[in-house]
């Protein structure tokens, strides 16, 4: 199944200049979820996953149904200030300014072999982030997983000391 | 599986004399998270559900799941200005103001049976400004699906329209 052809071009989202890659259309299709979903697992099958953590909040579609299927746990990634226990918090730089992401710190611990995974890898800024999230608690990044990669973003190179894999491609803008 | 002993009171958050159930460490047990799941899903088997509607942001948890699970498509309701294309909107009241929801137009047509998954019912202003906007769209709404219901707050009282389910009741604050 071509995944592509179900991803939708939105011009000038979210600013001017911008084409937004929308996966909505390919969630809403059964077939196309399912595919995805088989596809994400099958790239993680073999490696003995003990939590899925999942980046806030389209890292959440598909990070639970690959936690059931991987029998491992699910931790989300957060906004600042959304999780309620003791969070470990990380910083990251944005073209304009800083933002911030949230883990609790009872979520993982030094024996989880973890996946991430979100639905779109670009700059890959929060993504590195959620990288030292995990490895200040101790635990190892067995891969992470995206839907989208954008290639000319080169995100991948902030992501250099782990196995990245992603289900589509985009080459240029 | 008594999922109850896997939710876990965070009191004063998100503000002081509230007491928080967090599903969290639930969702880090994977046997808590495949139970949920398949208690879930055996609620919703028969209902011939064409379209899972999961709320932003922890209703994606388990929608995506759902979806895959019920052989369904899904579909994202989110905070205002999130989704990329042409949408509808909601406006609900909360104890002080107002606050909203959209979801794609073409995300659901007049013959989708729509299962709608959150992960806890309290008041119900949320769920019954989801309500409307799937009505608008003229499919029918099989189900309501809740992992906790914190009965006190009568939510389901909004609701009553509909099938509701909840797999977990709270009684008293």
């Amino acid at each position: 199944m071509d995944l592509k052809k179900l991803i939708r071009d939105v011009p000038n989202f979210p600013i001017e200049g911008i084409i937004f890659k929308d996966i909505t259309t390919l969630l809403k299709d059964k077939d196309g979820f399912s595919d995805t979903l088989n596809k994400l697992y099958n790239i993680s099958i073999n490696k003995e996953i003990t939590k899925v953590v999942g980046i806030e909040s389209r890292g959440f579609i598909f990070g639970g149904a690959l936690a059931e299927k991987l029998n491992a746990g699910f931790v989300p990634i957060r906004k600042p200030g959304k999780l309620p226990a003791k969070t470990l918090k990380e910083e990251y730089t944005l073209e304009y300014g800083t933002d911030s992401i949230e883990i609790h710190k009872d979520a993982i611990d030094e024996n989880d072999v973890v996946l991430l995974h979100d639905d779109l890898l670009a700059t890959g800024g929060t993504m590195a982030a959620a990288c030292k999230l995990i490895e200040k608690m101790g635990a190892r990044i067995a891969q992470i997983s995206f839907i989208i990669e954008l290639d000319f973003l080169k995100g991948r190179d902030l992501l250099k000391d782990y196995e990245v894999e992603s289900l589509i491609h985009y080459n240029n803008e």
